[in-house]
């Protein structure tokens, strides 16, 4: 068994430990004799687990009383569509502001039902820094305002909480969610897949300000109403349970290692480890993010020529860190460094590039 | 580790030899250096995976090429709603045929997109059998005919397919699928959450004869739409990729076990087994289903009096057959018998069924 430094923009690494604890728990949990995989969504054990699962990621992100949380399936895109199904009225206004790849996926999947606004866009620059606020276009009468927190194709992050008034801010939080102090109550609606920083694949978390549930939205089949999700507390129909219990170790697992605060801390150091080294390459490797709109979770660069761009990555896979091939839409190098990335893979991962440089600069 | 004779309606139990490989893997997966979990289902390995369950799942269930398999997260309630959504013009006809309680819960996911008739149903005399099908009132200009193969509440099955002409029927296999040869070609769509017979929770397989899918249907995000999942592979956005890998597992474990005809003879063998036991018991257990639609699957009955059944799940369970609870829609006991629950386990349920009766009949 070896186990190689991650670097997967998601499914992404995760904790040893609570691989370890899944592994141990796969044939019987917690004495119901049989696996957490196999028991009914509605048996007492299960509802406990996912109560606690609850209450940490409450804890861990710091969620007010007055937002409900929910566990789904179907994904972040998924979302993307229920959001204006849910929050807006047919064809009204909905204002979005894209900052890279995962914005125009938002767009497409709301435009069948609002009449989408592009607020504001860093396309015609490439994606490689977050619209300046004072430039936004934003509509009075919007239903909400759509962000996404972190870009994990382009490396683009917001830094600060846009001021978008009483118009509610809707914000994927996919790729950043649990790395970082998020003030919450500023936003209408964060919704993250968890499959990079909170654990396992397969489950989306949605956290709802109360209010907006009362928002009529437009017609809609039942399983498409969050309203009836959240009155049903995630089991109106058979929700991903395993996937749910994974959620549950891994926030329990980042609880135990400090939290937020230390994540935070983390991935600063893990991110200025790695731009650091790319900035000090004199130009053999290159990010072209605004340095202000760097992400801390999804680092992409260039090498010289697109040659030079898959030996590197192919070298680096045979050296153990895995993954580091950039998305197809922009190419080159990608490293992800999400909370379940320890610092040593980073610094192995810059230890790699120096090594590389020499042989190849 | 003590595993018990799991009787739950699902989630349900799962090959041993299918959790136990699955542990062993829990780590590193086919020497890739990362679990299963971790790496992206865009890399060659998980895409060799994810073909191979497909593959897999055709030859175990003998799809024919000229249709799709989709798997999907969300459940098969949210198929419920895309049905309509892919394959009915806004406000058509279509055709729902109830034989229990999945059967309304198709309809009220249905509602906001289609004219629902509700061709037949039984619930005037308590969903006991599959309405006659010189009975039904079809509609000729239908979208499709809806009806469930098996009703895992109420314990009702259909045992052949129902005639509905060229009209496409549309069928919710969810708890039945796999446990007998399927003549695919006579259904337009058929769909299946694979918690029970395929396998894990989380991931739903749907089958599409290729020609739907060129049916306009009605105004929807990209992520509703079953052509796009379908021309990406199931990979439009991230699928849930270690319920995938579960699902090829036991789909595998099937083959190895003699497939579709292995697991009819058993099916066959334990519902006999159990159906006997109940008839044959003077009256104190009692199944109120009409012998011809009685499940293979699930098997409601009934003790003399509430009490009895409380007591007989509780005792059941300190015996090691656990799930026993029949659903709170009809009270007493349901023993659910898929294809990973073993001969020996309906063997033990029965003799703790005369045991149970002798000390308290």
């Amino acid at each position: 068994m070896t186990r190689a430094f991650n670097f997967s923009a998601g499914p992404a690494t995760l904790p040893e430990a609570v691989l370890r604890q899944a592994q141990q728990e796969m044939l019987e949990w917690n004495g119901v004799g049989a696996s957490i995989v196999e028991i009914s969504h509605r048996s007492a054990e299960f509802m406990a687990m996912a109560a606690q699962a609850e209450a940490g990621l409450r804890r861990l992100v710091g969620i007010p009383d007055d937002y409900a949380v929910l566990f789904l399936g179907g994904g972040a895109t998924t979302q993307q569509a229920l959001i204006p199904l849910n929050f807006a009225a047919p064809g009204q206004r909905a204002d979005y502001v894209v900052s890279g790849h995962w914005g125009k996926t938002a767009i497409k999947q709301a435009t069948p039902y609002v009449d989408v606004n592009v607020a504001a866009s860093s396309e015609a620059g490439g994606f490689r820094d977050i619209p300046a606020r004072a430039q936004w276009q934003l509509s009075p009468d919007a239903a909400y305002v759509h962000v996404t927190a972190n870009e994990t194709i382009h490396g683009v992050e917001y830094r600060d909480v846009p001021d978008v008034g009483d118009v509610p801010l809707v914000a994927d939080f996919s790729s950043s969610i649990a790395s970082e102090p998020i003030d919450v109550a500023r936003y209408g609606v964060i919704y993250a897949g968890a499959q990079k920083n909170l654990g396992p694949v397969g489950i989306t978390v949605v956290i709802i300000r109360r209010d907006l549930l009362e928002r009529s939205g437009q017609p809609r089949a039942d399983i498409f109403d969050y309203r009836s999700h959240a009155a049903r507390d995630s089991m109106l129909n058979t929700p991903p349970t395993w996937n749910w219990y994974l959620l549950g170790l891994t926030v329990q697992w980042m609880l135990e290692q400090g939290g937020v605060d230390a994540f935070a801390k983390l991935s600063q150091a893990k991110s200025a480890l790695l731009y650091d080294a790319i900035d000090g390459s004199g130009g053999f490797y290159r990010n072209e993010v605004a340095p202000a709109a760097r992400s801390r979770m999804n680092v992409p660069f260039f090498l010289p020529d697109a040659e030079l761009d898959a030996r590197f990555v192919a070298e680096a896979k045979a050296a153990g860190l895995l993954a580091l091939k950039g998305h197809k839409a922009v190419g080159g190098i990608r490293a992800s460094l999400y909370n379940a990335m320890p610092l040593q893979g980073v610094q192995a991962l810059v230890a790699f590039m120096r090594d590389f440089q020499q042989r190849n600069g």
